[in-house]
């Protein structure tokens, strides 16, 4: 794992890894967050969200007065383990508690990995004393790593500025996820902290704000796993309080970008993916049929696969544009472009188009920007895809999982 | 092309077929059809339907008294080409009516191809006198080619059934479409004729339940393209009517096994596609549910990469089923089989599930049947899908349209 970063320290946050041994590198991971923090978290929306989800959930609502922990397992996802599953996720945590000495309830539990397998609960228990031992507020590229399954490369990201007369603010992050290729690895996590005192309310708001222009608009293959979740924590170990609102939006700016950056290595992790495309949707009547169609070509399978063999195709295209669900469009007002060049004008071949050149152009780039020009209003929005290739198909149909 | 059936004439019915040059089979096609024939017609849903859809749908809608024709080219759409396509369209329409002495409304235009190009209206009218003059009621295979376009075998079927006292009634259609591979190639028609004589709204009817039951349930990477089309003829030809409920269904019957024939044989032919895969949702609280179950599996690239590696990954089938939308679902009511060997059971890994055995299951059959039980009521409902493989993705990716 290439470090790509040097990750700043968040004061008030420490962390540790360790390796059960069920695997070549550690598999477990620790995030200890002082006492006093605000913690805000977001999870998946499916239906089968596993055990931990619902015990971190849980906890999260049982006001802590002391430390907290997120104890992190990558490998096994402990989901669709029914009744036993969720027994095992609370044993792991009440083994923590005890170690630690705080309540059972002070521990939020994160699972990534394999889903219908039981969580390896004797090794992972044992392995509980090294990851305490390690916690330092120096290792967030090491629990990084421990928290991968599938990934190529690190994800993390770190960020500090000034704000006049309130010094320094930091914000570092981690994330797991490889774009396409295991959502049965039951996904993303993304974990992320700063030392801004932030009231919980303001905390909730910003987690929402920065995810929404994030994860929320990665889309690779439409695949929203039983494990997905985000967490933002405010250690509020900074002497000032960040109650402004200036304060504040500056603080939702950096949180936001910083999100951004973990959301897009998670789409550029993804085997197969050679490309990097930011589908935007323009004069839209309203957001929602943006996100509509942009997520409609996003998904189809022959216009990614059309991306990967740089085919400037925009039939396919104009035809997902035309079965995505928003009706009352018009064709001859209907505009697409790759890159600023345009490829359909007025809904038609745009007559300086060039199959060739596109070609090239598409070739030679390995992140692209699709436009979509509807012309029935002045809403705007994007998500971000990669395209569908051979490795896609090796990785996902290798029979050995 | 290999015939695949031996196509019963239906009489009232004349096809004729020709070549106009563009490639290097017959890309032309005319269906003649009896005066006093009743003629019903669903069109694609596709926003940006193709010039010949706004006119065969406008010419339909006129009363006619004598003979009515379908004339389809093969290999262009005429589609995402602005007021100019509109205008070929009805020249081409205007050029076999005065051939035929018709009115040109009488004339219903039908296109599929390649998007975004002019019609090559010189070759194309050049060719009619050709199609006209090989007008005969044996020509279904000829005409079945005449418009295949990237299909590798052709489409036809065909049923022959008695009724107490009605003598023989005669079925026969052909369809063009190759699964996933080109709805680029603005994808999907057909035409089925019979010699029943049915009442409008009856047919109507009729034409909507079959393909309901049929083209509307095969679901291979989720494209309804620009110019999709199914019309159903009734030549009315036989001595006596059809009014009897019990003679207008056993029509229906035959018309949807008909439709479904063409319909999986437009799976079947999903360049790529090495498997039939009928996904089945049980126990739901409406069809509404179980569609849109079936459909988000049906669509899922990890699940149809995992057909096509023959690995029975039922956490993606779960996390699917967990995403589709559906809320309220309990994962302790959920079953999961392949050709009724169990492997999830009551959300769960089924205690007898063996991954080899139900791999080599999944290796051994061409047609597969997943099963879904949701637990929560008792409607039922299915789609039918194919796998994802490397042929797919070497098909779309190629740059070479």
């Amino acid at each position: 794992m290439a470090k790509q970063t040097e990750v700043n320290p968040v004061p008030g946050i420490r962390l540790g890894h360790a390796a059960s041994g069920n695997r070549g590198w550690d598999d477990l991971a620790l995030i200890e967050i002082a006492a006093d923090s605000n913690i805000a978290a977001v999870f998946t929306k499916n239906e089968f969200a596993a055990a931990p989800v619902a015990v971190a959930r849980a906890h999260l609502q049982q006001p802590q007065r002391g430390k907290r922990y997120c104890l992190i397992n990558a490998g096994n996802a402990n989901a669709a383990t029914g009744e036993q599953g969720h027994q095992d996720c609370l044993e792991l945590c009440r083994q923590l508690a005890e170690r630690i000495d705080c309540q059972i309830t002070a521990i939020l539990p994160f699972s990534t990995g394999i889903i219908g397998q039981r969580l390896p609960l004797g090794q992972l228990g044992s392995t509980l004393p090294a990851a305490v031992a390690s916690l330092d507020d120096g290792n967030w590229e090491a629990a990084a790593t421990a928290i991968t399954t599938t990934d190529r490369f690190n994800k993390t990201a770190t960020s500090q500025w000034q704000d006049a007369g309130h010094g320094t603010t930091t914000a570092s992050g981690m994330a797991k996820g490889a774009g396409m290729i295991c959502p049965n690895m039951a996904t993303m996590l993304a974990f992320i902290a700063c030392d801004s005192a932030l009231d919980q309310e303001v905390l909730n708001h910003m987690l929402t704000a920065a995810v929404a222009d994030s994860f929320n608009r990665i889309c690779v293959d439409g695949d929203t796993s039983t494990n997905d979740a985000v967490v933002l924590m405010a250690t509020g170990t900074r002497p000032t309080r960040d109650n402004s609102q200036e304060l504040i939006e500056n603080c939702q700016r950096h949180i936001t970008q910083l999100c951004r950056k973990l959301a897009y290595d998670i789409v550029r992790d993804g085997e197969g993916a050679s490309k990097v495309i930011e589908v935007h949707v323009h004069g839209a009547a309203n957001n929602g049929e943006c996100q509509l169609i942009a997520r409609t070509i996003a998904t189809s399978p022959l216009v990614k696969t059309a991306f990967f063999g740089c085919d400037p195709n925009w039939g396919r295209i104009l035809a997902a544009i035309g079965r995505s669900g928003v009706t009352g469009l018009e064709i001859g007002k209907l505009h697409i472009s790759i890159n600023k060049k345009p490829m359909v004008t007025a809904g038609m071949a745009d007559p300086g188009f060039d199959q060739d050149t596109m070609a090239r152009e598409m070739r030679d780039c390995a992140e692209l920007k699709l436009e979509i020009e509807l012309g029935r209003g002045t809403a705007s929005d994007y998500i971000v895809t990669c395209d569908l290739g051979h490795d896609y198909v090796n990785l996902n149909s290798d029979y050995s999982s």
